[in-house]
């Protein structure tokens, strides 16, 4: 095991000077049902702000107005609209299926349409609600596995759940077996946040603290995973990852230091300032 | 009766390093008709910003747009969606009921369902027109108080229509004795504050100015409030609440040196840096 | 006639220690269809910076969400409740009825519902589209102009539809005769806009500059000038008209010195600084 | 060919002090169905920012609500009412077609009409889904080119859909020639991109960076191009064009000292400033 430091911030590469919008990959978040519309938002902007090329929402009819409002930089699509839905699965690089879905009907369509439509060379962060759903339907997972790159973001409930494990036992030899065999990544979000990927020594982040534990700071972090993952995977995947985990935690300190709670809203605001800094 | 002074601020806690969202409570906030919609953002971003853990807005469904541009940090029930209503209602630390509720037929079922759900372990803080409301049926109060922790926030004018008391009475003796009667909190609102609380002291807020007149500063104190007894009510509420109240007028306080009126909006924003700095 | 000069500002009184939001007054905003929803959002967001005790917009339904999000310290009626309006406007210190309303066949209701209720102790401000209408009903003027005090604030091409004095010939002489006959003050908005008061030398206004040419410039000053009105009137209404009409341009100066065009939102986030900074 | 310099921002004359909203223009923005609405919200944005004397949006009815709210100086037109739009195209200074447009049925009737009214004394830029559709019916270009002053503001691709000429074969020359067909001004964004104008030598633009690859940058500059048009384009429509190509240009190198990726909305909140700086 090892702990993150702020090296794993060289990730975050000056950009090449001949490139383009498509060079910075297109991300689909999916998720926001009409109780939980601010969770997607956030995840969206996240990933505008974190760089991310072209960026599009799929969500609840009922949140254009607040998207559209709130980050214009971002597409919507109609989560009613599967027929759009499959166009921009099979045209992205990244997928964040989850902030605010829910677990409505609806909700289920959706995340099997995605299911049944990611590629090898596609990422897909899989949080919140959609974990839950999956949890329901596990013993599908190693047959889901291979058609696309998992990365489940569960805090400690929503990993028992899915694995089966529970909190006083997810332990590091249960929490690795577990991620071999869904053969994805799990981001398991607690105190010290820890990353179990494919091939790599389990990763803990140092960083963070209780001025985080507020509404949607789950829902920002797969934003920002999702433009790190379309702009830095290409030669060391598991890099990238931890480099959006720990910018994510990284911003909350810096802020903290003004800030009693810092809100998600805050983080990604900082997210432009605080990547050229670290861009090498 | 004493003066409240920063002291009170010491109830700001550091936070725990070991915590998550449901250390720092679930608030529910309840209010906003279509004509009053603004009313029942304040409160919920107030609560959101100073820190309560996870915050839900039960509003009118035409209110669902503004809610998550204002404050996606903040889920959303419908005030017509009773049955997720009852779910909030059950889960929440703190339930705030009033800021922009109207007096319609539905604020009224909805101000009834809220009364008999409510638990013991509980806080209610009730404002604006669920007071007006209540004050029609006042003879029923001693009937629910026992069923949660009741906060009455009424200016001087709801104070008479409830209690009975008419404005120029407003004593001490009087207020106390009806705030016995009801065995709940009272904070009453005016020129000084006066917080009537159970088997305490009578407190007076001493700071606070004309350049808090203004609408929609009443419902961010709500916000505040809730926060903060979600928060900070386990070892002493009287203090929770004391110092809620103390924050929301010292922040204008301090805006009121650049601003010759203070809105509730620039109080909200400045929550978080301003309880950083009280923080211990 | 006489130059406003920067003394017309100790208009903007310290205010009284004991006070509440009803000393500050009650302004209701009247306008914005669906085309120009814009307008009556910065007129009613002018009127909440500037001071206005409570605030109420009675707009088109479609623009409830962008007036909650934009100042969810306001109120809304929708413009097609006239019984809600007819409240709104008995219980009103100041009027304003213009800003983006249309010339559609509601809209000219909404117009004589208001003349009709307007009492002698309510400022009404009439502005935008409102003028024009009443242009084509002009002979009605000076039955309608005892049971309110008007304030007309047109530019140059309403004020020639509303008085039928040509551009060319709007003298002081000309515009000073037909103000007397409105028994009405008007505001001349222009290159250096003119008020023409009841027993009043005509008041100029030197200051202001082709930064302000932009769309919404006008409604944002309707919004000042109600809040002056309901704040600053109770003395000397003329000065408490010119202070507005002052603070307005001299806003859009200091602004202009960092920017190109000085935009209407951006005078309206400068107002409670620059209020403060004059007030005595 | 020659390379824009700062010199030609001497284009951003100080403002005549006589002078009115319409001194500076009247720009019209036309787009934004429900899946694309940020764009044109960006578009109609900067166009405001820039200091067009009015702005009018045409957009789908799902976007009234974000528009109010992000730009509540622009003034809304549905995109399904032709009567309005035919009016509002009769009286603009200059229309700008295409950003989040989408290719629907109705986008091409809206394109139709828009080609049909727009007269030899106005400004007409063609963007985004408005080239691609204009590709489909490219025979017609020069039967429509003489009844308005065109300019195109394509990236390659849609270049190569328009023009015929592929990537590759996209040199001086045959651009060129493209362009003397159309008799329209092209402005084609790429790298370092260039502006091919009648009776002009090619213009390059050698600022700018990779940090400006991300969505709605192009929206934007669409806007800024139109106040440009609007304001400063009566000597020499030339330089007020390549003028307002370097502005957005050179706004993102500046912004991006401290910003990873520059963000459109980024950029409109410059506008003021930076042209403030340069103006004459």
């Amino acid at each position: 095991m090892q702990d993150l430091t702020a090296e794993i911030l060289t990730v975050i590469k000056k950009r090449p000077t001949q490139s383009h919008k498509g060079t910075y990959g297109r991300v689909v978040t999916i998720g926001g049902n009409k109780q939980y519309g601010g969770a997607i938002l956030m995840s969206t902007s996240a990933a505008v702000h974190a760089g991310a090329g072209l960026v599009t929402c799929v969500t609840a009819p009922e949140n254009l107005s607040a998207l559209h409002t709130f980050v214009p930089e971002a597409m919507f699509v109609s989560s009613h609209d599967y027929s759009t839905l499959v166009d921009v699965i099979q045209s992205a690089t990244v997928i964040v299926i989850g902030p605010g879905l829910g677990t409505e009907d609806f909700a289920a369509d959706i995340l099997q349409i995605v299911l049944n439509r990611v590629t090898d060379d596609q990422y897909l962060i899989i949080d919140g609600s959609a974990i839950t759903m999956l949890a329901d339907v596990k013993d599908q997972l190693h047959i889901m596995a291979p058609h696309g790159q998992l990365i489940f973001t569960p805090h400690e409930m929503e990993w028992q759940r899915l694995s089966g494990i529970k909190i006083a036992d997810q332990t590091e030899e249960n929490n690795r077996q577990k991620q071999e065999e869904y053969q994805a990544t799990v981001v398991l979000k607690k105190h010290h946040t820890k990353i179990y990927a494919p091939q790599t020594p389990t990763m803990r982040l140092p960083i963070g603290g209780p001025y985080m534990a507020t509404g949607g700071m789950g829902d920002t972090l797969t934003g920002i995973i999702a433009a790190f993952m379309a702009q830095f995977a290409h030669d060391d995947p598991q890099s990238a990852l931890a480099a959006a985990v720990y910018t994510h935690s990284a911003i909350a300190d810096e802020l903290s230091e003004d800030a009693y709670v810092v809100l998600p809203t805050d983080i990604i605001e900082r997210l432009q300032k605080f990547m050229k800094e670290h861009s090498k």
